[in-house]
């Protein structure tokens, strides 16, 4: 065993960490007010640093092999965790989701002519994309419950169906989504889903309305609520072939979940870090808030979680450079719940340790409670990937699972 | 003992009960879609349904003896609960904090004109008011840490300072404010302070901006940062006496904390019905929500927190009733801390209950989840509350405290 | 509504307290050195202060009507709880489980016979019982799960089983048990069940082993696994009537679950006041640990949690004298979660407060947590409870349950 | 980064598992009823024991260098956690505290003569020790608090003080004790304090008593108040030198706390076993336990909690070896809290899944959780160790600490 991060890591992780400090927190401010001053416009200074970000090779560095940046996925982790100090900084480098899943999966399972006409404008950070699964009327937490149809007619699909907490709706270089939906409702559990690449101008697809997240609207990104009404596309838009959408979402789902947690130990860190200087700036009871000792505690166990939480982070990481996402199954649903409740924890105590400031738009806390709370939801509840864990364990012992 | 509500407090909490179904949730819709046409506008509909409360009887209920409906603590308890479940609706009846603690205070402790000037338009429902006590500046955990200086100059008091978190500053009938300060730093801890009345149209009162709470601006009532410079009010604005300010804020406290516990415990008690709503309509792995065993633990322990808490609460309220404040001063801090704590980890459970709706505005979840945890910070952090508790604690051992 | 204990609860509380003070504590000492001496002997000093509480007239309690001390079971919840203090003096008042339970029982549902040959000692205090339910082959969270068999075969009832945690088994006064088992496998589910009694000496009851708590023996009282093998005894011997078992441990579960749970209250005042006294004695890094922060927040939450908590377990107790124990169905689910949670944190919180102390035999601390612990798991884990609490909730929305 | 144990580790973890299996585990039952047959005598079985695993190599493992086993931190750690499931067991490898703690400081400190006549009988197991440490008349919480004199008389020191928890002091073997005392009141804080060889036959050196936890009394082995009253030992018994007791006390901590939370990891994994296995052998509510899902949770989150704690163990093992101990100062003082707290809670998941079963001597699982609960206080209770970490991270910051 070795926990030193290896040099090409420490390498890229000194890079992003420079080029963070040099272009894009100076900047923070502006992309604040060019939000504020018109949500709904790309705000010029993300084209400026993705522009300065691509020149510096800092650009694309999630995908894996020669595409991205030649990074395992224990390598980029620590790149991510730098991103997700600033939530909306992954997109300087062209890393933000669900743009980094949609990219995976043509990149792993679409053809050419797909990756042609979508790939390439993605990865060039010229287009946004987003990716249709979640639907409001049925329990996610269970992914056969799924209504949306695609259903053949002759060269097209004929897509019926409503999705909502689709992430990039607002944006205004979003051109095109992938959709889950079911071909064929007779096949067996997990071979009636099928994925399909739906551009966003494809007549019959309309944004019905946008989602709020604890009151943040989160422009110029945005979560919408989208309606397929007989949406036609091409038979040559579905992706890789019919009755192999639920495997595609599983094979985005490793990396991304990697991306995710350690985006969230980025935002726990950031909160400690707030914390402590709170904590030693502030006086009651004549002296600091940090001579008192049930601060202490919470700052000593904040600090004991962030590192044990990373560390199966990065195991997970390792794992699945290691033998694959089935490997690291049990590992990657752990982190799923773990990271966020972790983060929830250490950012609720910064905000006591802020007093007002805390719920406010004073500090980033609230935002980041937020944003960290939803992944308790998104991409499976957490007592859906602690049953898988649970499956797993009984599965040693004999019992069914898995 | 008798746990069984008096009959009059049963029928005050069937009037209100039945009013609010009448009268207030069937108008839910159209207050929100006032408020989201104009924000900074008083919704018509709320005047409608603050002139049907007044015919109704239904007016100022909050306030003891003959000025209000001669309720007690106990009494008017249960009436905050059902206020609490829709947050907006206890302005239908006058009820709404921080009004009515500044009514309280000028009721207890102002003279005939100021009672004149302010308490009556106040009561009347005609204009609204704001409490300017914290500062962004210091720990509000520790009350002698505050910096707003009441220096008397002639007939006048001349007044410099910065407040935030001052509630209603936003709403356009808003005129008055009561402001926390020192008149002699010089004096006893606890007699430094004088509490003054401050009109917002004095010169040099300025609101410096508007502060969002988890992302909610909560127009059109609002939240704002103050600045006073050199304001300057005639003498007779001053409330009951130079350093009397803690007194009156202690004054003040108690039965404004029975009405924010008994509101979040109604808050408990909607997002417990929401939840059970939900689990019974929701379907995962052949069988609802419902019937999965980790929900009825939820569901268990969330029906048993709401009633130990409602318990405690109303028994601060009778101790309040039977001895007044101080005799209760160890269960109003007590309740200060564990009633928010309930609420929130019902109203989190209702939103992982939800899913994605949970965490939108599809649902009242999330904005009552950040409106709960405004109460861990305002009115003295838990940690303040505990240490309360805990110091009467040991003065019952011979331990300093209290 | 009154949160003031009435008259004659206050008295009877005040003559408890002050027998306790003037007669128990005092003997605590030697109560403890003669069971050491030799634990399997009913300690002499037992004997002497059973005829000190008779003589004061504080004798069986806990039973309703004439037949006790005429006292509701709100009237004796307060002393519930002053036994609970010091919980091996419940048996100085005959006060004792599982002998209450027994009586009651025998009081609610025996005849005469059975009452003059058992319930008259048992009520002298001459003799002791047990009450023979819990299985170690079945899951007890489901009470159809009983395999116990009693045979009907001419004038007697045959019983084959095998039981355990069956207290008093060690007591040297134990003479008679009540055995619950299956008359009739077909019958609906809750008519398949009867109770019996069965002197200790019947052939064929076997003590099979004593069994331990975290160690703690418990003698003299004792739990023991029992088996029942072709054990005979007259059909007279059978309770109210075959099929009756279930309706008989449901009506003696209400009272109990109200006494255990306020027993539970006083062990954890108990721990509440030797934490508090420890820490106001004890120095680190110069000041007493009462004055660390961390402890004011434990303090505090220690004493909210046990306010809140009696509020309950009392008001559960007025439920039942007011409309009967299925009245209170959902709130004696409730504390029987509550109360133990409550205790055990607090004296988890002591036991720390103490250092090495607190495990040891030197504070009554961790034989009160090991009690306190087996009473999440005894009449029905946790889980079971909240399972109840959820059902009662889902059915006020039209859900199945309760 | 490399999450793979080295091939070396491996072994070794091989070579001990497989001895626990053929040789250890096999006489578990011997070993208890040999304990049970006469608590004050060595069990001959476990001399037997002793003889094979010196003779298979697998002795003295944990000191480092060429003296064990030649492992690292990192490579015995995967050992201690074996040991851990059967608490009993470190024996047979001549592993066990306090004597392992004992002997890497005659290793480290003791000069030749001192080696020569304690650290040789050690080693080969043929005597046991014990450390006097821990005072019952302070707060152990602060390590200045020491009041044991160590007073220099001629050739002689004199020793006079009181402590308790001295472990292994009920063993027939114990020869020899290491005594903590102050040399020098007048000293640097730090400097006070030194450290002396004590026999147990000493004149003046007495066991007061035994100590019992939750109940247990852990004979053979034992904990002990004992009392040194003028004990006079020749200076060449001293460690050393004066005012080094404390930094020999910081040396000792870090291995011992790596080799306790490895131990304490693998009694996580024996009740996660344990656990498993009840939930699926037992059925309630028509299925099996282990398919409700609030079983599903807390097996999910017993394997992410051990899965994170683990790796931050050997984290800081790997920091020691790499470092040394005040390299991972942080890291240790995290785990010390981390590891208990994760296995009293997966303990006690564990208990309530056995229900009686978990609380009696059926299973090994009350006895875990008395012999864990001790751990949150031995070596500084985790109040310190938070506060330790707390003040690193504020130091980080430019805040006093460390």
């Amino acid at each position: 065993m070795d926990f030193r991060l290896s040099e090409k890591a420490l390498h890229w992780q000194d890079r992003v960490r420079r080029f963070m400090e040099d272009k894009v927190l100076p900047r923070e401010a502006d992309y604040r007010a060019q939000v504020r001053a018109n949500p709904s416009r790309q705000p010029p200074v993300m084209e400026t640093m993705k522009a300065e970000a691509r020149e510096a090779g800092l650009w694309n560095m999630f995908l894996p092999g020669d595409h991205g940046a030649g990074l395992t996925n224990l390598e980029y982790a620590p790149l991510a965790e730098l991103m997700g100090r600033h939530l909306w900084s992954a997109e300087v480098f062209n890393c933000n989701a669900p743009d980094t899943g949609n990219m995976e999966v043509l990149h792993m399972y679409g053809n050419a002519a797909q990756q042609d006409r979508w790939l390439k404008p993605l990865m060039a950070g010229e287009i946004r994309s987003a990716f249709l699964m979640t639907e409001p009327e049925v329990a996610s937490s269970d992914a056969t419950n799924i209504q949306t149809r695609i259903v053949r007619d002759g060269d097209h699909y004929v897509i019926n169906g409503r999705k909502w907490w689709s992430t990039n709706m607002a944006h205004p270089n979003v051109a095109v989504t992938i959709v889950m939906g079911k071909t064929d409702t007779d096949a067996a559990t997990h071979a009636q889903q099928s994925q399909i690449i739906v551009p966003v101008d494809a007549p019959g697809f309309r944004v019905e309305r946008m989602l709020t997240v604890f009151g943040y609207d989160e422009l110029p990104i945005g979560h919408a609520e989208v309606v397929l009404e007989n949406v036609r596309v091409p038979v040559e838009n579905l992706i890789a072939g019919e009755g192999r959408g639920f495997e595609i979402a599983q094979g985005r789902l490793g990396p991304g979940r990697i991306h995710h947690c350690m985006r969230v130990i980025g935002m726990a860190e950031r909160a400690l870090e707030l914390m402590t200087a709170r904590l030693l700036s502030r006086t009651a009871f004549r002296k600091t808030l940090a001579e008192h000792s049930v601060w202490e505690q919470r700052v000593g166990e904040a600090r004991t979680q962030i590192e044990m939480c990373r560390l199966l982070v990065l195991k997970a990481a390792w794992m699945m450079d290691n033998g694959g996402a089935r490997n690291a199954r049990s590992e990657i649903a752990q982190i799923k719940v773990a990271a966020p409740r972790m983060a929830l924890q250490i950012i609720d105590d910064a905000i006591q340790a802020h007093g007002g400031a805390g719920v406010s738009a004073d500090t980033p806390l609230a935002e980041m409670y937020a944003m960290v709370r939803t992944l308790r939801i998104a991409d499976g509840p957490d007592e859906v990937h602690n049953r898988t864990v649970a499956r797993l364990e009984y599965a040693k012992h004999g019992g069914r699972g898995g």
